[in-house]
């Protein structure tokens, strides 16, 4: 809410994921929902077999349901199940009048509003498994593929030693991993029944309650868990919590890649195509819409997380405001979450990398980033505080003489006797190679695509 | 987004406020940007008379853009406004091809939508502030009516002292009344013309510049800020914080109701209606609906001002997601804070008070919360620390043996010779009637009506 | 921060996990970190095994880091290890110079700080999980003990049907059994180490590195990662979402228990003290002190998991913000979570349970809470439509003519013709025993104890 | 809380502000406000004027009170001020044993630590004040100096084309000047009394209670509201989120200052200092140090005004919860605000500008960023759509063959023959000149200064 968004939904959203959270959407699992346990209880005898196929019949289809009047009914009894389950039963009843008084049996209005959620989140987290593994695999292909290739490193924003762009995806290639691994784990512990009745006793169903519980779970391939958990609702909030931390690995690696697209940097750009990334009055600009689109959810999605985490507070045995909360707000994080993943899907497979700009780039600060293969070589023989000092003042002395550091490095080094010899030429010509100086990037990015190859052959 | 919400939009939502954040009001309201930004450059001379006519005429209608196709265009160039130039300049260039040349003349994407939503913004205040009058005419009716109601005040959730529902009212009121003044700030600081072209020089219009931008700010009725503010959004999240402050006193009064109206309490009820709060199991129910929507939101609305304000650190002249961010989190702010406004309100008009259980609530500590009175009546003469053991000491006999406080304070201080004759009989009637014990209780009441017809007399 | 807070830490902290957070707790940990690495490159040959021995001499206490001085550093170059490796650096030359020359070998001061966060997060976890397991073995014998203990079920804060206390606190027990297998989990995958040098390539050390970092990981018992994660915060962030978790759990049950401890319900009392939860001004009142702490740090936590969320978002090898906002931000909420969880451990081990209270707050409805039960009961025969009708003109005459259900459903079907013989004495009875209408909470209140003693039987 | 903040204190917080919400600033505060509690009821003929000189004496000086005890204390009764009000009383009485038994009379623990916290805040908000003006001052000498120093725009963090960095420096300026004015309301606001007594109706005090409560005022210095707000928050709320947008504010600066500092961009430096921003590794590096403070707060506050936010849905006439989570948030939003607000002041005063690398920076794109310019000026005589065409083919052209848009637009223009002649050489020139093309950049920079100068004069 509100309908502004839903001329922003194909910019944010993914549009399986949005389907899966459509009205239509929500309201088949519903029926789905009504349906199963319609069948569960035939299965045990509760209610005739004739009603609860007549039931599954007339759920079949969310057309069934008249959405507008839906929402405002809704409006009144402060949640969508009160008017869903009149207007089934009257559709029900319209078919079989007998079969109409089986509608609901035994259920509150939480036990299907959740369980529908329950139902949409599996569907939106498989749809999502299934990206965060087309991205993986597209980062784990550029790891592989630029394992060697020497960029440099920034820390602070500032250029500080050289690295090589194989590491820089191969740690977006691990992030990823355990990405998938966390929200696997969250996905599984959601795929529970909510079926509790009015107060969580199942009371209604007397003796038959566990019966149809076990055939209700089963219906719907979800779990049966040791009670009813309409005030608890830490194993929704978990896939919020995973899905939270997916978009803060995918909002780090879009803040990377708009600062290697900058004008500036250039060492990157986002897949081209009609219209995409232009501007109306700015004929030249490649924008990096992909990763404004990510950054975008990873600047909206916390605060979502955090009024998932506020909502656990719950009065009793059904909340006042806490569970309400939930409604607009898991969806949002999950469809902002599926969206970012998409578009960032999309950029890492189409990914521009400008080898040659990583290795220039390199260059921009002379020779400086050489500082510290510079001071360890020194370091070994006249310590680390006395290196450190001979080349802060080379540095400096490159600085203000516009010189290269190796330029500078050998000045400094000659105008102290002390240090005469330290470094002769053959040395500092390795010392002035950045290709040189990347130490394990290389075997770290292998480590990160073999982790990953691990998680996909399983 | 996503699209789930509009079931939930009656629920959450003002239906005016709605209104002016649907699509259609979001585009039109763009195109009265248009519209006006057309008008402003003929008046200048700047682009025909003639463009303008006919760009004013084709903008009175949202019906000229395909909203379809808008949401979908917009995925490639990260913004709405650039499928929607496209979509306006053709229907334009339809009815005449020399005014199609004319359309978004010198404007850059973000000059539309911003000022589009500034005029959302402003029309959804207007809205709002007649809703929070009605509100707090309410809750001044309810403070004057009850200024002298006893009824416990409550503390850590436990019985403290007597007050008056008066004064609950009262202070309802007065923090309404902040609420309506700092809104109005912020709107009247909210109302300000976006314009820069797409550097925020405003380069396109050349010497023209100041002359158009002035008479765009008047075809709107919006003030001309000194600079674009492309980059700088405190002026709308300034509104998000005065929103997220008025969820908080909304919030605050729907937590009082509610808890006032538990079964165990039963001190006020929610007005009755069809269906209203009806339990489809639980006949007997009257469930806070209003109070749990309001709540509701006030467990949404902070993260979201979160949001606004995460999103303010913006890059350079147009930001990578800060903006975008508040695309649909401050309509979702705006109309979230209307529909709590809204349900409060008919709370608030149709509130029902049971005088008599608020009476008889008081008694339930068998006088206990009169221990203050007491310990005050006593301080004057035994001191503060020595008044406190004796009120505690006989606070402790009255629990233990299930007797009022006065029977137990006339007991405890006969049981101490040094305290012989400290109270008669007369005091201790006195101190046992609560109604004796209310302070300022009705005059604060009588002070916050005062300074809430003061401010409506304006 | 701010120093305001050492007031109020032993409010909202436990004081095992705040001494782990201590400045002492906090630089005796990235000592240990310091001459770790030195024991480690002492055993890879990297530096002389004379000079690791006195480098983890000096670090085996705090004391010889001057705390104010390093926090006066730390100012001008952003961060802690900087002035911290200058200070022990010194420290060590003291004792032995050669020895100084190998402080901090290869190492960036962000593998310091994070690799003695990752001390004091495993530390502090396992005393957590500690308290955990205490405070869900109070509430499993509360489940157990109290299985069967007939109490009313509240949904919306309205009596709805009966339950039992069992039950609910089956629901806390197994809230906390998942709590107690995420936060397991989290801390797992957060005992890594953190060794990459100035750009996350372990460079400095050259052919050494993996040797060295595999000691390094193995001298402090943490696990060695694919690559360091200077800039992917995943794991961390992780332990604080599931932190998150916990907290709304601890809420849950503070909202349920500060509820049950109301005056006008009286369920439930904290466990009482000398001057614990007494009023200055109230000798009577028995505050829910313990409650008001844990409701506190579920206010208070879940933005911060939040910020902990959004500086996610890091700038390439090293973040601008991101990484430095964690500092105190996932400190405060290890530290609330453990102070939530041992004030709600007292609370629990020492609670007051008044089932006679409980039995009483079930007939104040006059049996109106019964409705489901005579609807069900009804509804197999004439329809659950009908049934419901027939309920809600019982409970309608009930409610006006000041009778029991029981009563007034006698006289509603006597009123029918219809509906002559529906229900006799007999069943009449035995629908207005609570005791008989609470299904499956003995029973569901038995499951979660049994999954609680598998947990702790591992 | 914790303590490991003692450690950052001085990185994000300031000085003077840090004092005022030291341990000892809060006691002292809290001394203040029974003191002139004591001298209001002397005055009004409560308490004897002795005992009130005597209370006055002894809270001139915070040693009175042992905050190790008073920490400890509090965990009891759930606040600082029940512990603090016995000590208080103890050393009063040790002076004076009839004085001892006045203190604190008629009010309640929140009065004292309500009071105590708007003193503070009313100190530190005059801090704030002092240092936003002098960051305001120093942004709009920027502005004034630079008011025509071209530089590129940046828009999705792309070039797009000239402005001058004064119009980026007034940017900052006039959002500055608005969070100034912001900032004072909100502190008026604020100015505000707490006294109520134990359930704010100053029972207590009988018929002298509104004399007192002015008298109370009065000696403080503070308004006397309407009514107690022991449960209504927004005045101090409203604090924390205009202190909210200038942190915005502020992170938006420094999120470009930073951007201008990349090593690829060079425009501005950081002021340097002995060890400031310096690498323990990289002696080259000269790293955002005050920017990244700025940002660390950035990314910190929203979340914190969020937890303000969500705790004002309180409860009755005292919170369980979202009182207390004010406590530690109020002065950390404090704090964090005035540390970033001292930082960026240092920054922005002895800011480095290369007008020359802004200068050089603007050919990167060989003059592609003037295609606005070219295509406005052929705007007018083939219409917009015609004019973007060519430019778009020009732009392709200069791009594909490296030549700059100035060669590149005469050779397209000269590839059609329809558009001969359409810009000669003169033309040519004169859009090949970003200086030529900032628009309204200087008189925008103008107006922002004047606006400043306006409030500085006031």
């Amino acid at each position: 809410m509100p309908s502004i968004s839903r001329l922003t939904d194909p910019m944010f959203g993914s549009p399986a994921v949005l389907a899966i959270f459509s009205d239509t959407g929500t309201v088949q699992r519903m029926l789905d929902a009504e349906a199963a346990l319609a069948r569960a209880e035939a299965h045990c005898g509760v209610i005739p077999a004739q009603a609860a196929a007549v039931i599954t019949e007339v759920c079949a289809d969310a057309g069934v349901i008249d959405l507008d009047a839906l929402a405002q009914a809704a409006v009144a009894g402060g949640n969508l199940a009160i008017p869903f389950v009149k207007q089934l039963t009257a559709a029900v009843a319209r078919r079989d009048a007998e079969a109409g008084r089986y509608v609901h049996w035994g259920a509150t209005s939480q036990d299907i509003i959740d369980t529908g959620a329950v139902l949409q989140l599996a569907d939106a987290l498989h749809a999502i498994d299934t990206d965060l593994l087309r991205l993986g695999d597209a980062c784990a292909t550029l790891a592989t593929a630029h394992r060697a290739t020497p960029m440099v490193a920034r820390t602070w924003l500032q250029h500080a030693l050289p690295t090589t762009f194989g590491l820089k995806a191969g740690g977006w290639v691990d992030a990823l991993r355990r990405d998938v691994t966390r929200l696997r784990q969250a996905a599984n512990q959601a795929r529970v029944l909510q079926f509790g009745g009015a107060a969580g006793t199942l009371a209604s169903l007397g003796d038959k309650a566990p019966a149809v519980a076990a055939q209700f779970a089963r219906e719907l391939g979800l779990d049966l868990p040791a009670l009813p958990w309409h005030a608890h609702r830490d194993r929704l909030v978990a896939v919020a919590t995973a899905l939270g931390l997916l978009t803060g690995t995918l909002g780090k690696m879009a803040r990377d890649l708009s600062l290697m697209m900058q004008t500036e940097v250039g060492e990157v750009a986002e897949p081209s195509g009609p219209g995409r990334g232009g501007s109306s009055t700015m004929p030249h600009k490649r924008n990096p819409v992909g990763c404004a689109a990510v950054l975008t959810v990873a600047v909206r999605v916390p605060p979502l997380v955090a009024t998932m985490l506020a909502g656990m507070v719950q009065e009793h045995e059904r909340a006042l405001g806490g569970w309400q909360a939930e409604w607009d707000t898991l969806p949002q994080i999950v469809t902002l979450a599926a969206g970012a993943l998409r578009q960032l899907g999309d950029v890492a497979a189409g990914l521009e990398v400008d080898a040659a700009r990583m290795r220039a780039n390199l260059d921009l600060t002379h020779g400086l980033i050489l500082g510290e293969a510079a001071m360890l070589a020194l370091g070994g023989r006249i310590g680390r505080l006395e290196a450190h000092h001979v080349v802060e003042a080379a540095s400096r002395r490159a600085v203000e003489q516009g010189v290269t550091l190796r330029v500078a490095l050998a000045a400094t080094i000659a105008a102290n006797p002390a240090h005469a010899g330290l470094l002769d030429d053959a040395e500092l010509d390795r010392l002035s190679d950045p290709a040189h100086y990347a130490g394990q990037a290389a075997a770290f990015a292998d480590a990160a695509v073999a982790a990953w190859q691990a998680l996909r052959a399983v």
